[in-house]
């Protein structure tokens, strides 16, 4: 089935960070393509990827970068689907520089920014995007919401039945 | 006719950035609804118009706030639509408190950020998404991408024509 | 004995945290409960606790949350009792996040915010103000800083005795 | 009357910020005193002031300061009361450097710190503590929390129903 | 005369802070050739301008970009000749987004960044790389060194004659 | 007289802000020599000056500088003598660059920083030291902090006496 | 053979860092000196190492410094040849401060700044300076960036062949 | 004999860092004593101190602290001793919040500050200050400089003798 979602990446030492999307589109069974393009190294991939983005099928780009993150603003300045910017934290500046390079487009090329390193953000916007016009997708992803409601209620109620010593002590054992 | 987008913000002191993206989306022709809904002076109207977003009709919600910027955030929280966040410039931190509070959401609840002040580029990002499924609107997208880079070319060919000194002098004369 | 201070935290990954605020109020003998509340995750449960909180007989509340940390906030939005905030460390930008969506509120909605990680003086600080209708725990509470003091003054005397080299020397071996 | 709130700021040049914590108790008719107490240039006063501020009858201090700003720390090094720290906006760092020097404070000795020029959220901070044992107050603070609320219902409403522009030319109009 | 230096910019807004760099090659009588290149509005003119910047005979490029300032590096990405990035100051956080976006550069594809606004000494920069392969050049180069040394000397002659109440006073007079 | 204290700056644009150096040593009759050293418009000019400092006399050098603010850490590298650093406020970073260049010295060659734009500082730190042997230097500081004292506690006796809305308004009237 | 090349630090300690630019030298087969000169410690060496570069024949001096760092601005100060700076992480303030110390130089003496701890991108940017004069290194120059592109376009052709998850346990298994 | 240069510190857990300063004075053969003084948990202790410094003989005062680190200020508004401050650094905010609370004292109560944990090079600036009146110590702290020197001299020789390669192998094997 033909891909609806691009993950890219600047580097494949992104790839810790942004396959953390690629699994929420696997829980909803959204089809996508994940490879690595380099903004500075393969400025010419950048430019065909972007260009063909839409013909062939894709709506959303996902583009996870650091440092002088500009492989999501010039993915957005080339194609006009909705591109959703991952800042990757960088060792040395700690991903606000990834931030700045990422969120300060100007006016006339929106990305779509999330938390550094938030790649899990990135995809549930996706589909957040794609259930617009699709019901299924729409009921699969409030049921997402309302198992993650249900799981902090789960803690919740064990840290209050437990008491924060014996949970702490119980959550070290299971660490072991 | 029912609108899209619903454009909120903390205050009506935000109101001169947001009104930026209202004209966007007068220009695509598309309806919206703006207002104001204060996360911590309101807390019963985010609820309601969280709730109620996606049942009246509401594709998408742009939500401008500046400070310890909860609006869009805690929207997100309520609602499953796709909500875009403006943090809005302050006086003391720039719009960095605003910054840092909208784009730092944790796993599970996406907020797609825009610059700082970037209330324009937060209509455009909706534009593109609801182009997604509007092939006429994608058309009116294109045209207003073309007719941007038509503008750049121009400002281009007529500084290269003047030399920088021209230029800034006539600049300086229409700007009396 | 019904709890006079609510201790509640975004995550359970908060706790190791959190904790401290709590063996605070153990060591004074005040009453308190604490649990998860997530402002993104469980909106409705934040609505809960904060609507029920005065009536149920709380009489402050510390609340610690990282990144876009809106518990604090929204807590202080619904409910009119005095609400502390924590700001949690976080990994990528070191609480920074935390701190400044904790301390920027505007005006109208205050939340009495400590230093990053500050759980032990977010319950120091509730101590104080339960003791200022409460004899017997504004007592309690200058033994505390007396004893504070005392221990001060013992390591400084030790320190002097012993000279820095041995000072270090011997708390490296007690290290061991 | 006993003044209940002592309001303490490092320089006269801080009461254009410090008087909105002055007009906010004299909104809720609680008794207070107004001052200037310089850590740095009268550390002498500071000392008295806070020795002597619980014995007198003050429940709550509220100290305004900018930079290297060790007036609200050191008060609460001194005094067992609460102390809320309000960090003075300065001309060149805008007031993180207030900010860190209140809000990071070491255990043992709380500050509860308010928005950088946020002296309105100290005052209403310190009405909420004293609201704890007196309902008058608590009843007034929930109508000051009422009409705060339906202001903002009735900008919304203005706003909605005039449209923007209308709002923004009227506003204009009258600023006039 | 073929152009030795490109002098671009993201938008014309940029032009008072570029200009300098062209007034400086004018002093040094180098050619250049200056006008506005859009990295997000004009992605197809960045590459034309990059690929045959090289072929037309220029041996460096100034770039000048604000915010998510992708023009510098987008530029070093696609041309082999140096590139010199000039981080513009903007409203909301004072050009430190740009600096970030511009010297942040992965591995393999340098900018040479010099400070905010800091478009002379761009064009010095540029002189300092011809001079290497122009004696002339060079020389001219050390004379505008010495004359700027020689203005300083004077300056601080002046001062030390006048002394610094008069020289304040005689200054504030030439500035009416 | 043989000046004791030299004041020197990167550019005469420094000297409203170093001027008040020179007014704090005139107040205590202390000998001074002032002015402009740049470290990298006269390097020469530099070295000369910090080599022959300790020689001629001088006791202390004062040396304030904006941006790559190098001109206090290179005279410290080349002469023995204390030198206090006066980080210029910028208008790009707000002297944050002119500090950390300053403060940030390496192990071996210290730089005594004072705040941002801390002129008046830097000057009485010079006569802290100077009055280390000095009876009478000493004695006439002490007078200076009393008349500091003094002057905080009447502007209290004032403003407690007026009131603040008093206060106030009588100030606005001066400033007319 | 004469070295065209000096690299330059403040430290030994730095060597890690900059031995990267080292490398890249030897890829493309330049001459070059490197050694330790501090600007701090070492004042008279750094005078007559800017003073005598040209005149040895080096065309370009690269050099690294963290903290305060002056030398690359120094070395800028006394020679005329192009410098290119390279901030070197620093463990307290993540290498801002060298950043900020070496690229905000003032107008009139530039520092080709690169990124923090980005020594091979400061040896790519001096063969390209080289390389406008020298066919043979320019044509290497492209061959290094065409491998470059090879060697992204491989690892994102393996990445789409593998999968993320395959790709990720072969890299892992390759680490071991 | 009687100290001349008091060290104190905010905790012992300073002592780490602090212990550089003493160090220092031992080579220098200047006695010092060594303590802790709390300004939030021992105020009073911090009073004695700074009021009986100058009248026990010491001539200058090193206090390190780290976060809201107020005991430099507080000693310095005490004491009319000269004051160096080391701002030390911290888990969460790396020492910036030590170095603003430190640095940006306002006019008229100067604290002398060096980098983040430079206690090294506090006790070299007391030791300027000593050398002031002490041509012995004047002396030998030219040495200590010509030590430095010639330690960085001769590192460079070897690492030139050696080349980069050889040095960092025959390092890497001293560390085992």
């Amino acid at each position: 089935m033909q891909a609806k979602i691009g993950i890219i990446m600047g580097s494949d030492s992104d790839l810790p960070v942004m396959k953390e999307a690629a699994e929420i589109l696997d829980h909803f069974k959204i089809e996508y393509e994940l490879t690595v393009v380099s903004a500075h190294r393969t400025p010419k991939r950048l430019n065909d990827y972007a260009q063909t983005a839409a013909a062939k099928g894709l709506k959303v780009i996902i583009a996870g970068a650091g440092g002088a993150a500009h492989l999501p603003g010039m993915v957005a300045a080339v194609s006009n689907l909705p591109v959703i910017g991952v800042p990757i934290k960088t060792s040395k500046l700690s991903g606000l520089d990834s931030l700045y390079s990422i969120v300060q487009m100007p006016p006339g090329v929106p990305v779509a920014t999330v938390a550094i390193n938030g790649a899990q953000n990135a995809a549930l916007l996706a589909v957040q995007i794609l259930a617009l016009n699709n019901q299924d997708l729409e009921q699969k992803q409030q049921e997402y919401r309302q198992e993650m409601e249900a799981k902090v209620l789960k803690t919740a109620a064990k840290l209050e039945e437990q008491g924060y010593q014996n949970y702490l002590e119980r959550s070290a054992k299971f660490a072991d």
